[in-house]
Formats: structure tokens, sequence, C-alpha cells
């Protein structure tokens, strides 16, 4: 049953979609002290929630702050990602999830400072609290999804795999990994375009030079089975004549300082504007500009730079200019030389500068600080509305959200790193992702920042065939990353193909999920949740009805343990040609996975069926290639 | 046995104690190859090694660079660290380990570009290899370490619990932190003081006002059996008058630019020098400094920033300030904004500074960088050479080295994170730096940079109270870390005075490994190597000859996994007083271990002795509390 108080005068968000009548008592377990939400866990209390966020799977002992930022360093001390995620869910004497719905500022202390307090504080008082109580987990996880209204799901295609890297910088370059794909028999379905593809950095537009007549490019590509996947940033550039950006000066759509001037940010492209996507004018506008990019065949797009990303604002950048000469000719000790370099770092994402910008949403004048945590699922909304409005099926998926954002497009993991780690990170955000509806979600395969290695690049495929999001993305600067680069080129290859032959079971189970409001990844502890051991297993996860997945994710591991809460059949996969079965007893086993293996568990009295597969899902065979 | 092999024209390093004959042939399983030394892996094969290094204790699957480096940021894609300890040892068919002796920058890739494939390569091609050949790791280990001479050994009292804060600002903080721990009942022997009881950070001064009549002080803090440990600087402030300084100028003892001036650096107290350490006259000098404290009635120190740390290089700066300005009015895309931020960001701790400094060494003129590993090495020689010559038993560690430093003095691990992969880096590191002789060693328990939480602390504690190092320390604007700013202080104080129910286990076993050329911490497959399993089972450590411990290194875990390779017998402590004894077969085990448990295993045949411990080291009560 979901219950809703409010506190204060929130701002209206849309995330949900039911009405509900407002209550007034709060039950016992919660109080409202001094402007906080206090609630007392147990030792053994879980608290699962906050979809995009550092650490496990249980959120407890760290303090999270929902903030939407750009932090490209994923580290475990990092309170706020890319998103706000604000529902949890509580696994105590009593379950129940807590969904808040505010769109500024909200922490929630886990605890962080107090082992087993929980405290919910708010940068401005004014909230709905909606209150879920159910017997169990996923009985109050459907009520939230009711409430919050089904997920996005993207056509069938862009489960795929798919090739990513900031940038390839001209049409040559796309050819050739498209090439080198097919040549070497990577299945492969989509490359995406990264910034460089736009000419100065400016929205819904190409470089001409460097992709010439990209309408019969994209047309050249879809011939091999390849769609190109194009990025869209939040901001505008401002430079005379750019369609975009007189566009949006005329009609007054960019968020404005103050005093009304339409406020200069850097991003890219040097000096931008940034749309106000909160205003409706503003989100059909920029909506139908990327009708720019489907005339020319192009079937799907990632909103990034959508927190929004700040890299600076003019008017600090030169004030900082300004005080920096200043440090000329005197002594730097650690007081001044540290003040220095602080002026320097804190010109991007600063948060002061969000209270320098003003919105017009719903007929009233907001400063952004106020409603940010709005801006990158509204920017989603734009595209999102202008999808279902075209009645087309478009892959969207963008960096940053809020709960609500789910119905219009995924997301993807943001810029994590060639780290062990985040590949741990990657399973376990996955898994909280889906909790609040984003379902269609992955993370940059092999890793985003920092170098790869060929060990790394495997392991986390072994993951990834299984995110509904499949995509292999690297930075500028790091080494090169598409499979063929490695020296174990075909034992990855084995594992693309094999995403290939279970593709439609992630498809089929994903649907499900989207269609059911229930999670297609997750936790052993939501299907056993009888078995109290299951709360403790982390690290295995249930993909869709049918299996688990135990996946190796320490470097140089060859082994590890599994633990059964009923007796499974396992698979040790090297490829689709080479799978070894085995049932294995309920309980606790130590298993041999050398590299080139991994792990899938067939559930008690479930079957699990490989198909033929192929280069990409239009050419695939679906035709049966074994059954489990 | 040790074989010699000479390449090009090494420069002396002092790292090795024996004189070899120098041997031509290499054996066919080491093959030099364009300058680079490549060595075959089989898919098995362990790599241990490189002591102070980020991963596992298996360092397989990624590019090490020894380059002595000041990074505040340890995560798993940093090659360098503070240490260049150029040693790995090889588990293969054939068992051996090499030493790569010289000055300046070697990069280990051992597996990183070819996943089968060791390359080792080398900044400049003048170098020692030493290769050890012997049927068992241990063997290859001990004649390693008569090789490289006995490690040091601190005075017993250093077993104690430590606290540390960057910074304790004044006497009656040091005062506040005794009386808290004393009247809370927490065991502790030593306050550490970081850079603020120096007189604007000029090392062997004190500030007298906030540190007034020191010697009093330091006598006042020993009557309650509490030792002060102040922190030294490599770099010497710039300031007219101040004895070091001038004495330096004077006797030409500091680095030099090209041209003969005394380069000027950038530190905490802004403008220093750096002193020559490579050069014996000014290691003599030096090292008497300390005797300005220990005439204060200092015991103990710890060496910083010698990598050498460079904030900036004054003329770099100068340059800097002069480039900034013209960024004015112009616009900074995406190229221009990362290169301005780049010229700030790239200020400190650059490379290519290193190659504009001079040293005076062994009667030559040697460009910074071809010498660059040795710095913090010969500053703790400095110290340890003058401590050896007034026959005073002296607490000394370093955060920067190069094998041969560990004759001198231990060294900490760096400045850490509060991260839970940091404790796991802990365990791996300490295994790892037990190889090479840094016996003792510890981390900044809790994490040095951003917040720890209880549980961490708990946990941190937990696996603390077995390194010889035991020191919580915290860095500025983070999380007070003293145990009793904490809700779970009880717990934490039970786990710290349980340290000193088997602080003489920990020192004796130190001492014997000391002695003995062994590891005090190592992994299980060092003392079963015929258990192959064992080679797999990284995260549980013999500690001395008596006992394994198996410490919970993830948030939120209740229970692990454990291989026992023999019938052990299992202590689930609590504290002191509160231990369950369980005997446990062979084989696989899953254990609940509750946030306030830990495990220490008794190996088969060995008994393992609690006293009855103490408050600190000097009063503690070394008589049989239990035996198991």
């Amino acid at each position: 049953m979901i219950k809703k108080y409010r506190i204060g005068n929130p701002i209206e968000t849309f995330a949900v979609l039911k009405e509900l009548k407002i209550e007034k008592e709060l039950p016992e377990y919660i109080k409202i002290v001094d402007n906080k939400i206090n609630i007392s866990l147990n030792d053994s209390d879980i608290v699962y929630g906050l979809g995009q966020a550092v650490r496990g799977i249980n959120k407890r002992g760290y303090k999270y702050i929902s903030n939407t930022s750009d932090d490209p360093v994923h580290t475990e001390d990092k309170g706020s990602l890319y998103a706000a995620h604000n529902y949890i869910m509580i696994d105590s004497f009593k379950k129940f999830g807590i969904f808040i719905d505010t769109p500024s500022k909200v922490t929630f202390d886990l605890g962080y400072t107090d082992i087993n307090k929980i405290e919910i504080s708010f940068e401005y008082n004014d909230y709905d609290l909606y209150l879920i109580e159910a017997s169990s987990l996923v009985d109050i996880l459907k009520e939230f999804r009711e409430l919050i209204g089904k997920s996005y799901l993207p056509p069938k295609w862009a489960f795929g795999y798919g090739q990513s890297r900031w940038s390839y910088f001209n049409k040559e370059e796309v050819k050739e990994v498209v090439k080198k794909h097919r040549e070497n028999n990577i299945p492969l379905d989509m490359v995406y375009l990264d910034i460089d593809y736009m000419k100065d950095y400016k929205d819904f537009t190409i470089d001409n030079e460097k992709f010439s007549d990209f309408e019969s490019f994209v047309k050249e590509m879809k011939k091999e089975n390849i769609r190109l996947i194009p990025i869209i940033d939040a901001g505008v550039k401002i430079e005379k004549g750019y369609d975009v950006y007189e566009e949006g000066v005329k009609n007054s759509y960019f968020l404005t300082k103050e005093n009304g001037d339409n406020i200069v940010c850097g991003v890219w492209p040097g000096d931008v504007h940034f749309p106000d996507f909160l205003n409706e004018n503003v989100r059909e506008w920029f909506g139908k500009k990327y009708q720019f990019l489907i005339d020319k065949g192009i079937e799907g797009f990632w909103n990034d730079m959508n927190e929004p990303a700040i890299f600076y604002t003019k008017d600090r950048l030169n004030e900082v200019l300004d005080k920096i000469t200043e440090y000329k000719g005197t002594n730097l000790d650690i007081h001044k030389f540290f003040e220095f370099k602080d002026r320097v770092l804190t010109l991007s994402n600063n948060n002061e500068d969000y209270k320098l910008m003003y919105h017009n949403y719903l007929g009233k004048r907001y400063r952004h600080d106020i409603v940010h945590n709005l801006y990158g699922y509204n920017m989603t909304k734009a595209a999102g509305e202008y999808f279902n409005k075209i009645n087309k099926e478009i892959l969207m998926f963008s960096r940053s959200s809020y709960i609500g954002a789910h119905r219009y497009g995924g997301i993807w993991q943001g810029d994590n790193s060639s780290w062990w780690s985040h590949l741990k990170l990657n399973m376990d955000m996955s898994v909280n992702l889906n909790m609040i509806g984003f379902i269609f979600n992955g993370a940059d395969l092999g890793g985003f920042g920092s170098n790869c290695t060929p060990d790394l690049m495997q392991r986390w495929l072994q993951f990834g065939i299984f995110t509904p999001l499949m995509r292999n993305h690297s930075a500028l600067g790091t080494r090169r990353q598409e499979v063929y680069e490695f020296s174990n080129m075909e034992k990855l290859r084995d594992i693309i193909e094999f995403r290939y032959s279970i593709l439609d079971y992630i498809y089929d189970e994903t649907k499900k999920a989207v269609e059911n409001n229930t999670m297609y990844l997750r936790p052993l502890a939501f299907d056993y949740e009888k078995d109290l051991l299951t709360r403790e297993i982390t690290d295995q996860i249930l993909v869709g009805d049918s299996i688990m997945i135990a996946p190796i994710y320490e470097q140089n591991k060859k082994g590890r343990y599994v633990y059964l809460p009923e007796d499974m059949k396992m698979l040790k996969v090297k490829s689709k040609n080479d799978i070894k079965e085995e049932v294995l007893k309920k309980g606790h086993h130590y298993i041999e996975v050398n590299l080139d293996e991994f792990l899938i568990f067939v559930r008690k009295g479930k079957t699990f069926t490989l198909k033929n597969g192929g280069q990409s899902v239009d050419s695939m065979d679906s035709s049966i290639f074994r059954e489990f």
C-alpha cells in the first residue's frame, strides 16, 4: 500500500503518475525531527536503492547526496553521480520503500554518522514522501513502479553490441571499425559518434568535411546492418547565424542570469547557452531538432552533459583569470598555493554557479539549484516526447536522470574507468537501476577512462553480455579498446558471439520486466526471500526468469565461491560451441573458472535456450541452437 | 643461486651488499630484445613483487612504472606510487626472482600489452640484473634478502597504537587526544605531529607559540607513556637567517639547476631548496640535524615529501602565471580550456622538472631524473646512518623508498583514502612489502583522505592490529578519525586492546622475520606450496609462525569464505574476553563474521598466546592471559 505525505510546498516533478490523497500521520518507525527524516536500523537490516550511486547493492554505511553531477572519477567516496534517484527500500523487521519526490538536493545518511540510523535531510524542505508497505520486496517494488509508470524499451536492434570511442574523428575511422569487426567475425550493430561528428560541437550539425555526405554514409552503414548513434549535448554554442542559437535567443528558450540576460557557460564549443528543458515550449522546440538527424536516417541518440556539466561560467572565469595574476611574485606557501589551485579546479561544475541561473517552469521563475535534479530528465523528456509524437521507435539514453526519465529513455552508467572495481560497480549499479525502472542500462564495457587490459576486457564482456545496453566505450588518450586491438581477440569474439545466441532471451526478459514492472537483473534475495543467506550474496545476479550468473570481477582470479539457494544446472561456457554442463546441489561450491570461461546457472525447473545468433540483430538466426 | 648480469654502465645504488662476479650468459627463458627484457608466461604463472604498488598480490595484468611519485589518489590505474621496488618473482614451471638495480625509471609490463608476456623496459639502459633461482619461493626470497641486507627493526614501543592527524595544531589538541584515549581506556603509545608543529614548515624548528616549551611537553607526555613522533620534510625553506638554509647554501648542499644556481621549488613553506641526500656529506650534515629534536626527548620520526614531492618549480610557476593571462577574452573551447587547466595541474610533480635539477654524487654530476628513485632512500639513510652513529634506537619510517632503504627504516603505505578497496590494498601491499624487506610497515588505518565510516574503521582495525606499524592517520578537512569520535567506540577499543594482548607475538615474529630474512606477513602459497589452491587464495594471510587471518574487507559483509589448507583451530574474536573456539577441517568453509567479530586461525601443531596487555607498551603486563 502506498501512502503520500506532503512536507512544505513541493515543486511538481512529474515523476509520479498517480494522484494520491495526502496522509497526515506517519507510522511510528519514521520520524521527522528538525526537518530530517529519521529511521532506526537494526544490525541485520539492509537498505536497497538509490539507483545510480557508488558502492554495493546494500547502501548502508555511507552518505549519498542526490545532486546530479558530472564527476568522472567514480571512487567509493563520491556521494553524487550523474543522477538523482531518491528511492530506498528497507528490508527490516518490516519491509518498506520510500520515494522522496523533490527537484533539489537530498542527503541520505544511511549509517554514515551513526551506524544504526538513517537520516534524510534536504536543501529545501519541500517534498512529497511516498511510503510503500507490503509483505515482500518484490511487491513493494511493483507498487512503486506502478506509481512512476512504465519503463522505456528501445527497439530490439539496440540490444546488439555497440562500439564507441571518444572519438571516431571521421567517416574513414568509422568504416575501419566496422570493417575490422566484420572481417574478424565480431558481431556489431552500432557505432557511436561522440562529439567530433558535429561542426564545432554544435548540436544538430554535421562536420561536412570529416563526415561529408552524411546521409549516404548512414545508408551505406545501414546496408552493413550498422546503425550510427550520435551524441547530443545540452549546451548550445553561442554563434551568430547558428539556427539553434538564434531561435533560442529569439524565443527566450535559454537559462538566464538574475538580471534576465542569457547566462554564458563553457562546455565543448567554448561559450554556450543552456536550453531551459523544464519549459514545455523549449522541450517541444528542442525535441523537434532531433528530426534533423532522423531525416538523415539516424535511429538512435545519447544525451550527454545534461547534469548540466559546466566547465566554467564566463563571469567566474574572468574573475579567476584576474585573480590569478595577483599571485605573481609572491611566496606560495601551502595556503596560497592551494587557494590558487582551487580557484582553477572549482571553475568546473561549481554548485555556486547553479545559483546564478534561472528557469521559467510552470509559469514561474525558479533559481536553477532549486530544480537542478530535473535538468537531464527533461532533456530526455524533450527527445522522448518528440519520438512518441512522430511514433518512431528510437534508441535514446541519457547520462543524467531523475525518476520519471525512465519512461522516456535508458541511461548509461557514466564515465567509469578501466578498473576491476568498476566491473563490480557495473554489476551492483545495474541491479539498483533495475529497481527504479531504468531497465535499459549498461556501463561502458572495458571502462571509459584509463587503460583497459586484455583480461579486464574479457571478464567485463563476460558480464556485459547480460546487460541490455552492451557498449564498449573509451576515452580520448586511452588505449584503443575495440576488441580486435587485444591479443586475446578470439576469446573476446567468442563472448560477443554468445550475446547474439542469448539476445532473444535478454530482449524478451527485459521486455517482461518493463511490462510487468519487475526487475530484469536482481539480487538473489528478491527471489529467495526466505533463504536468509541470499541477503549476503550480492555478487551473484538473477538474469530474467531462468538463469543466475556469478561473474568473476577480480583480476587474476581463476575460481570463485558460488552459493546455490536450490539445485541448479551449471553451464561453464567458453563459447556457444564449448559448454560444460553439470548439476550442482543447493549449498556452497568453489568453482574453477579460467579466464576464458564464465558461469551460467539454470534455475530448477526452468529452461534456457541458445539460438544460432549471428553478426547483427537484423541478420541473426533465431532458430534454436541448444536447450538447457 | 644468485647470478649478476650487467647491462651498460649502471650507477651505484648501494641496494646490494654483496659483491658478485658478472655473468655473461642469460638463461634461455630470459631474453633481451631491443633493450627490453622479455619473459614468456604461461596461463597459470603468478608474478609476485614490486613492493609498494597498486592491485593485488599477483601483479599480472598491468603496467607498473618504478618512478617515485607523490600521487595521493591510489586508484588501480596508477602505475607509480611513492617507491621504486624493482623486484619480481615468478612462480612458473621454474621459480625465479629478478632484481633490477638502477636508480632511474623502469617499466614493468606484466601482461598489460600481451597477456602472456613480461616486458621490462628502461629510461636509461644501464642496470644490474640479479637473477635468483631456487626450488621454492621461500628460498628465492631468502637469498634475495641476504643480498640486500638485514631489515630495520624499530624499538618495541613502536609496535603500540599511534594516533595521527594532519594536524594537531597545538599542544592542547595533542593533550586532548591523549586524555580522550586514556579516559576511555583506549591504549595509546604515540601521537604523531604533522607539519604544523614546525615554525613556518621549517625542518628542525618548533612553533614556539603553539608548542611552547616543547621539551617539557615531550617529558609530560612521556610520563603518560606517550611518545611524540614529528614529521620531517625533504624541502628546506628559503629564509635568510634560518640555519639549515644558510648552512646548506654555504656548503653547496642543495640541488642545483644546470647553471649551478640552487633550484627553487615549492612545497609547504612556499619556496624551498632540496638537500642533495645522495651526497654523503649532505647526509652526514642533515642526519645530525635530527639531534635538535632528540635533544628535546624525541625518539621517533617520519620522513615525508621525499619522492621528492614538488608543488612547483619557481621558473615554471612564473611561466604559467604569465601564460594564463593570455586566455582572457578568448573563447575557451575544449582544446583551449583543457590546455589552460593542464598548465595549472601539471605544475606539481612534473617529471619534466626533474630534468632541471642536478646532484653531486660519488664525485660526479648527475641530472636528477637519472638518479630520481634514490632520493627518498637517501633521506632515510641520512637519518639512519646518524642514529646508528649515536647508537640510539629510534623509530624511523619514510614515505618514499628504494630497496636498500629497508636497512635504515620502515615505510608507511602513503596517502591512502577511507575506501574499502584501500583496506584490501593495505592487505596486499603489506605482503608485497614484506617480500622485499620492508617488514616494518603499515597503512593509515581508517584511511588518510576522504571520510571514514564507523564500520570501515572497525574492519580496518581488525586487520591493522596485525601490521607492525599500527597508526590511525587522517587528512585536513576529513571527518575526525580518532576512535573515540565514532558511535561504535567501544567495539573499536576492544580491537585495539586485543592488539596489546598479541603485541609480544607481533613483535617477536617481526623480529624473527628481520633476523632470518623471512616474511612476517605472507600469502598461503609460500607455506603450502604443494597445495595449488593456495595460489588462488590471496585474501587470507599468514601472520608469523602460528596463525592465519581472514579479514573482512568489504562493506556490509557479515560472513566470508575461508579455505583451510590443513585442519586449524578457528578463533572468532569479539574481544580478548569473548573468543569462541572451534576446530575446523581442511577445506572450504563459509563463516559468519559479524561486524564486531574477526577471525584468527591457529595452525596445526602451533600455539598462540594472549597476554594481559595494557594501555601502552611501557606499562603492559606480559603475563599469559590465555593460550590456544
